[in-house]
């Protein structure tokens, strides 16, 4: 940030008076412009014994195997959130069953949140994000070709738990030094 | 939002190619500033039978009562953001003993979280924000004087969940159409 979205001078980075963290501050207008971690909403989609991957299309990581999710937008529930992310990567259609995983990632100011989701039917297919969609069982799934930690966590934990038919909400933090 | 934060020219507010959201957007650099939900993370104190509140100094609801919370800073996991609020407001010293309640206010574009939290010692004190702390029981919560929906649900989820000793995570919505 270099410049006041309020008013267009240049802002400053110190700490306000009062506060204890830096923050950019707009010197001429006073707005203090707060920063803050990110939700990314997604859902784990089941069928029967397989669960809906897909292929990453883009970048951070593309050709690795995902779970739809993506930024929850203003004026969404968690939920919406999660239900459109999974319509627009795997045009699938789901259920929410309920609030699964929840993750704080504090080194990139994220927190995700996954829903376990029945798919309603089987009409699912790569959206613009995604290269490919599949549904896959516990033995087929590519555990070295995950996007990201927080897919692998989700779906250890499914496949654990599902042996006690028994689906905790399971609050995490994935910590990773910098 | 009026001007760009990268470099200080004039936005507008229209929807992108390829997207179908209204963004604001600088046309001369450009950047498109998304903007997202935030997340309030908070505690629910416990000693024993009683619950700790805290009678809020600033608007908005001043002066009335509310669970020690506030906004998640970057580079904190949602855990850490609860205890340093708790700390903040109410100068109480808790363990955090799980993950309680999650609220989705889309109207506000706003997610709180709460965790059930233990007194470690009764050394509590009004903070900056906070006009008085108080230990209350069941039978003593003002709950004409609760300063927002989020904190009497979850406030009336604990003690209806306390008689079975029974705390499950719960996922809600609280919906206000404008």
């Amino acid at each position: 940030m270099k410049f006041c979205s309020q008013c267009g001078k240049s802002v400053s980075h110190r700490i306000p008076d009062g506060d204890n963290r830096y923050r950019y501050i707009c010197d001429a207008c006073d707005t203090i412009h707060y920063q803050n971690p990110r939700i990314i909403a997604g859902c784990l989609p089941i069928h029967e014994n397989k669960v809906l991957l897909c292929k990453r299309s883009i970048d951070p990581r593309a050709r690795k195997w995902t779970l739809p999710a993506g930024f929850l937008e203003d004026s969404e529930t968690i939920a919406q959130g999660a239900l459109r992310e999974t319509s627009e990567e795997a045009n699938a259609n789901v259920e929410i069953i309920n609030l699964y995983t929840i993750f704080s990632l504090p080194h990139i100011s994220q927190v995700y949140m996954f829903f376990r989701a029945q798919l309603t039917d089987l009409d699912f297919s790569a959206g613009e994000e995604t290269l490919e969609t599949r549904l896959f069982e516990e033995e087929e799934i590519p555990w070295d070709e995950l996007a990201f930690p927080v897919i692998t966590q989700t779906l250890t934990h499914y496949f654990e738990d599902r042996k006690n038919d028994s689906f905790p909400v399971r609050s995490l933090e994935i910590i990773i030094e910098r």
